[in-house]
């Protein structure tokens, strides 16, 4: 029977009809285009009638967003999206589709279960999806199951203590955040710019406030000694805290995911050499750390996955 | 029914027949006196003989093993018994029993049983155990069930990286465990005082080569700088390992127990002031940091719980 999986982004919503095996069947987009609270709700509720109206029989429904996803409660936290701190998305979905089996659950979580089952770690049940964009966070599969916590926030790896001692520069969103996520290496490039104000390499060329991720990587690519030295760091942290994650884990496989990787996966033998130091060996040896493999779909079929789950009766394993 | 655990230590046998609840009805210890190999799983048969021989019908068998048990295999690797590196353990207790439900499992791993049964993390779902002592090593419950990952070598938290640059000091061992463990204070306090020869303080009364952890702690009680320093650095790493598992595990509560804590006990406060710094801060407010309360008989009572839950055919769960 189909399925209907959603996946609602910071600025878009996607939705799709998806079978048996998770593939696609229809699928749909819309843009967000800023709106927040009651009304993105109603573009939820407008995804679910979309599909629903196919008049195929709908076995679940799955969705994935963009924050954490409390479970007891039924509400989501997004926030990207207004309005979104504590949103009563489950009672929203579960007053248009009664009868229907329905999961939530976040796009880190999402995004391992379908790499999982259709991605680059297919067939494992230890695996993690170690996400690097502007933020830093992780999806955790431990034993085929979400690893979520008490509070349902756990993979909160941007967190991830890395280098001591403590400064008041990872007091907003971490250490590991602040050192190698793609807003950590902006900032780590604008600060060591600023202690050389007479750089003449290639990242000098833009104006340091406006430096993104990619002006590092492509600098570190033509030789700026400054933007190498992020990286050089980055590289480090990356390889540490995926260390940490196969001694405390053991898992069968580590995915590289977000926009940052992207252009970091050229540096992944750097970043496994790096883990190797650190990790318990014996682990190391079982982990694959390889790049993710669905990108911008994860969410979606993600979602697919969750409402397979869903449809068999599988919350709990979700 | 009753059920029957053993409980493998590095240097002695403790055994008990356990009732439903968990409680000891009859107990039995015999010192392993530096046998090993399959003599020390003549014991183990010889503990469980002693307690079927009780007349009671049995429920189950749970062994708690100082080391790893291999799930699959059946076997145990134990480090501190000679011969012990791949031990037969299953095949050799169900020649012995045949028809009775059976499950090993590590020491960290029963002690996190036990505790989140019937010690200091009663009732908790997502609990985590870190053992402080010669070495360092967690056991980790989530939603209920050990976590083990793909080789049953999660909870290599020694191995954590804590601090950046990587040095050979941590080739043997691993980053935390070098810093913060009982060996680790003691080499740290070995290395400090060696680098200063006219140390007058309480820690020089005792020759360099035969310091323990215990002499760091009283010294640094009686006012020994390098004592103190050797316990702040002690003190910062655990608090960052802490703030790591709160943040990847979103925990109800983390126990700190083994021989270590003892002592640091007393430090509670500063520890959790330290892990506080660095994590996810819902996460930690979420998290109750205290000591275990089971002491030496957390292997036992968790080796009663493995075989309560095997009788119950619960071994998925175990």
């Amino acid at each position: 029977m189909p399925v209907i999986g959603i996946d609602l982004g910071a600025t878009k919503l996607a939705s799709a009809l998806l079978d048996d095996d998770g593939a696609v069947i229809d699928r749909r987009q819309v843009e967000l285009a800023g709106r927040g609270g009651d009304e993105v709700g109603g573009l939820v509720a407008e995804a679910l009638a979309y599909h629903r109206s196919s008049g195929r029989r709908i076995g679940a429904i799955g969705v994935c967003v963009p924050g954490i996803a409390h479970q007891a409660a039924g509400t989501v936290w997004a926030p990207n999206i207004p309005g979104w701190d504590n949103f009563p998305l489950r009672r929203l979905l579960a007053e248009q589709a009664p009868s229907l089996p329905l999961a939530i659950d976040s796009d880190r979580a999402c995004a391992i279960l379908a790499e999982s089952e259709l991605g680059a770690a297919r067939g494992a049940r230890h695996a993690i999806f170690l996400a690097v964009g502007t933020g830093i966070g992780a999806g955790i599969l431990v034993d085929g199951r979400v690893l979520r916590g008490v509070g349902d926030i756990a993979g909160a790896i941007g967190w991830m203590a890395l280098d001591r001692p403590y400064t008041r520069a990872y007091d907003r969103c971490g250490c590991f955040e602040s050192h190698a996520s793609g807003a950590g290496i902006e900032q780590t490039a604008r600060a060591l710019l600023a202690g050389e104000p007479g750089h003449r390499g290639p990242l000098a060329s833009t104006s340091p406030d406006r430096i993104s991720a990619a002006d590092v990587f492509s600098a570190a690519e033509s030789g700026d000694p400054i933007a190498i030295r992020v990286l050089d760091q980055a590289i480090e942290c990356w390889g540490m805290a995926i260390a940490n994650l196969v001694s405390l884990f053991n898992p069968e496989v580590i995915l590289l995911g977000g926009g940052v990787f992207g252009p970091a996966v050229r540096y992944l033998d750097r970043i496994t050499a790096e883990a190797r130091k650190w990790a318990q060996p014996i682990s190391m040896r079982q982990a694959t750390i390889r790049a993710a493999r669905l990108g911008a779909d994860a969410g979606l079929l993600g979602a697919g996955r969750l409402a397979l789950r869903a449809a068999r009766g599988d919350a709990a394993d979700a």
